[in-house]
């Protein structure tokens, strides 16, 4: 049997002009990047190689998510998204990308899933104090997304897996402008129509004050006949977020929280569509974030038990506990909860349609 | 916003006794081996960094795959496996994580679907003449499994593409005893039970000359009367195949041949189980290669239609050719031809079951 | 243990105001549809009630999509599409719904390949000569979608798989518009801008002939300089399709072509990006429908090797054969092969720029 | 365009001899029984039609999944299971083949996501009050495989939304043995060796009084010092488990916890490897339908947001309480938590390794 010795001799020996896949993949790093600790102690755990692969797989993957993130926010913080341009088809078609990655990497666990517990244990002692916490790749991605410390699970134990320099890149990273904040701000700007404009544009159909816009107070009426008795308390919830400036640990402002169900309730519009397909992938990330999540919490449990982590967790509990609060966009979806039925909406004027119409139609 | 330069110092910068997960995994040399040949041109081309992140990807997962194939051929190619310790049940184990893999291969392959065709126009002429068919662990992989020269597609340029140290290296992997020599040999070596042995324990059904074992002369009896009148042209094949030393291009031996039919046929009995899982996990291998290689000729032609590949291949066609002629173990596929209906299959003696069981039982 | 025999009495006993889920999904009509004929042939053939369940769950999936593409289909047959209206987003959404319906079934197929070749042989021959060739609703959905008679694989054969009332069903279904031809109609009226439009709008770059727009002049120009020698002839095709009316078996009209060529050029503009989605949703479909052909292949293979199909059919070769034919929507794909980088694409004038924009911007 | 009416003298007009793949399947019944509530209502909501057909199509999986689970009960359910017949391989075969069912129910719940919480508010009000609640054949599933009714979160709420008659079946079911408790039985009959063949043939390490086997006393040895600091009270749960008869909740006996114990330790011995994949499978089965539960409560959230579904119940909560609640085979996957490192295992005597082998090794 021959075995390959992969060498940077081999691999650059002939200085070539033109691009060649090696080199331009730089095969010479990737694949000389794996040596494994059971081989240091001199023990074979054949199982190793699968664990080191499959999480720089995972990381390589994270650099990818990173990158798209990167350019999304590149694009959100502009002073102004150019409505006409390909900014927003950009920023949407790079999220559902990120969806897709996300679905390989959940589907990735099936891989290590072919590892059993006995298989691991050739070799876990050897990889102390060594631990998936420390990917700060993907602490990273959660606070460019808009997970900021506060609001993470277990935050001195999760700092305390991580090295000084790395904290302190995440703490810049949290510092700056995340992807929810971006959007609460583009959404504020109202992208398409301002209030004037729906204003100017709407027939009213209830009586309303000064305070509230003629177009909410319909929709409040509509939304209050919707709800049944259990649920009356929601109109509170209603008022809170769309009207008197938002609730506790809730992220959008009454202004952009008002935008975002707008395109939710009239995506059928060709303006609307875009952002509706914004806000959907960000919800399809937030599913897919927290379907990997729970597939780890069962392997972690099928692996080690109730034993404790390489990196000192109490393993499944922390998991867990992690996986029910880092909805990234919890505020998305909470507004689900003050939906109507589409045949009981406020019916829109011509004027309002022709405004979320294309030019020439 | 904040983009995150990864460097040597920033990851080595202290030195700790334990392991960290950041070292454990290289990640310097993984996450630093990414360069935008577009950068180099001054162009802007986004997209690039995902096409080299997923071909990397791919190279990571060529190395486990590589890394499972040796193992496995370590333990098959063995004086004698050991058919009451763990060796069978590795194999079986291992091909299956092999199989595993490739799913997830296929499924990666969406990935690379969210880059539209005008995405990659926006790089791919940097690229030339490096192509995916310079992947020497893949073209090591299908070597290895079986997959020889003179069973290529294309052979001309397929040595065209590659390096001429790595043409040395796929030579020498040819010339040594891949997955499929070595299963015929060990199914000639008939690893349960042995010719004599099924002979002194088979009561005879029908006449049978000196030539052809009584068995096997019950099951062509069997099967010749399943045959529909269209299909009576099967007698010769099987005889071929069964009896007379094979057919050209078909790489069992009779001997070999007939001990994985009868495995395929008894499965039923545990002596035969794992063989069976082993014979049906390298399928399984097939089915997951020639459906990549599949999804590839879908994704090429969407990509570049009719086009030139950027290593010069007419792309669909050469990828059809190979797919359609590369299934490496199509000689296991070729016995189903000539299964018959359980029901109908020669009984076994209570001594030949005997033997096919456990001692303690 | 108890067996559940499920039955109408059971399932109607309590008459009831109220929605109940068994009565709204009829369970009792599709819990009991599954009877099998080794049964009564008094023979035990455990796998046949797989395959029966398998086959109902394509068959309503294949209704499910059918309701999906009539919905389309209405939508596309209106004499104006509102492009200011949820016409076109519907279309779109539903279009992307098959695709991920389409993507299940693929998957489906893991479940039929549990069945083993022995397994299915227990019961295989009861079912002659019932085949899945007789499924007529995927014949009508292939129909409905765009592939005609004339463009079917062995045209004798599948007529003969079918009955005289599913073949007058499919003649029927073939003589009406299918999403094709109503995708070329939707086309040719050039839903967001006229030649007209375009020609007053566009600054020329070239000299140009009466015959040719002054766009597309420049375009072709810019094409050819990107032929490589061995490409040169694609100029020929290039002006048979955009200029000269077609060519054989091509289902655009030449203006057709150019809309689609436009729409995919300029995707980035709003106007342009559902119109984009909407043909790539085409090439999706088409992609995970043949894949479905594909995986079908290689499991028939693996089923019953180079044996006859219950049906009769030669089984491996004819479905490949059906595969490469059948791409429904290779009018489509083909226009990839005349794709030029973006950075060189002509540069669209401000006026024109305001055109494919919206109202208010 | 032609719409399709299905019907049953279409269906049946021709009486043929032969078996027709309309007939076989019962299309009549399964195509003709989708009937929506919003057209009773005179109201156009397309996407009720998704929602008829994706939960049939997961009625007709879930009764195949009995229909599996039935016939590995019937094994199961036997005097003594033939170690050396087609018992246990067939019992394998077809668990392994529910978890690949349960995947593609997993995957299914991508169609569902395309519809979205605005086209399911079109017709969600009347559905009321029917709920996947009332799928008697799911809950059928989880009693025989073993999750009882003390078991159960939300009894109270689980019953009333049944009907009586149904309620009954599953009383019964509950009340017939289930999977988890025909392994227990199995595992107690100790199916390779008994306790007396092991503690012959077993060479003890350290000092063992009376009332504990050897070999355990040896393991518990080993285990009680891979133990860190943290996890000593682990050892009262070993002595609870393996020695004691047992913990509050945990279904194994000592006896049969054992046994389980040492097939996973063991598992590279032939005749431990199909029990092996026995408890293996099992435990993927329980992934699986945790992960269908866990995209279950996301869609729901996704759908509904916090407001009350069509059956009554407060959605998400509830859905996350009987998620973590309903791991059937926790049994099992406790044991994880007692396993040593391979090469720390007790030795096994020569003559045991024979017991564990084929007759003719």
């Amino acid at each position: 049997m021959v075995k390959i010795k992969i060498n940077n001799t081999l691999a650059r020996k002939i200085t070539i002009m033109n691009v060649h896949y090696s080199d331009y993949l730089q095969l010479d790093k990737i694949l000389n990047a794996q040596e494994m600790e059971c081989e240091k102690h001199g023990v074979n755990a054949h199982d190793e190689m699968l664990f080191i692969i499959i999480h720089q797989a995972y990381e390589l993957w994270f650099k990818q998510i990173l990158f798209e993130i990167d350019s999304i926010i590149e694009i959100m913080n502009k002073p102004e998204i150019n409505d006409n341009g390909p900014d927003l088809q950009m920023a949407v078609h790079r999220l559902g990308r990120i969806g897709t990655i996300l679905k390989v990497l959940v589907h990735q666990i099936d891989i290590l899933e072919t590892m059993t517990p006995m298989d691991f244990l050739d070799f876990r002692d050897y990889l102390r104090p060594a631990s998936g916490f420390q990917s700060w790749q993907f602490k990273i991605t959660e606070a460019k997304l808009g997970l900021k410390f506060e609001g993470r699970h277990g935050q001195e134990y999760y700092t305390s897996q991580l090295r000084p320099e790395q904290v302190a890149i995440i703490k810049e990273v949290e510092s700056s402008p995340s992807v929810i904040e971006l959007l609460n701000t583009w959404l504020e700007r109202m992208p398409f129509f301002s209030d004037e404009l729906l204003w100017n544009n709407y027939t009213k159909l209830s009586h309303s004050s000064n305070e509230i816009h003629p177009f909410w107070n319909d929709y409040r009426h509509v939304y209050q006949n919707s709800l049944t008795d259990g649920e009356k308390h929601n109109l509170k919830g209603f008022d809170d977020i769309f009207i008197n400036g938002g609730v506790e640990g809730f992220r959008f402002s009454s202004s952009a929280a008002r935008s975002a169900m707008f395109i939710i309730l009239y995506r059928d519009y060709p303006l609307l569509n875009l952002p509706f397909q914004f806000l959907n992938n960000l919800l399809e990330i937030d599913e897919q974030l927290s379907t990997w999540r729970f597939r780890h919490v069962n392997m972690v449990h099928r692996m080690i038990g109730s034993r404790v982590g390489t990196g000192g967790s109490t393993g499944k509990d922390y998991l867990m506990g992690a996986l029910m609060k880092h909805y990234i966009f919890k505020d998305i979806s909470t507004l689900t909860s003050f939906l109507v039925e589409r045949r009981k909406l406020p019916k829109l004027s011509k004027e309002l349609e022709t405004v979320l119409g294309f030019k020439n139609s």
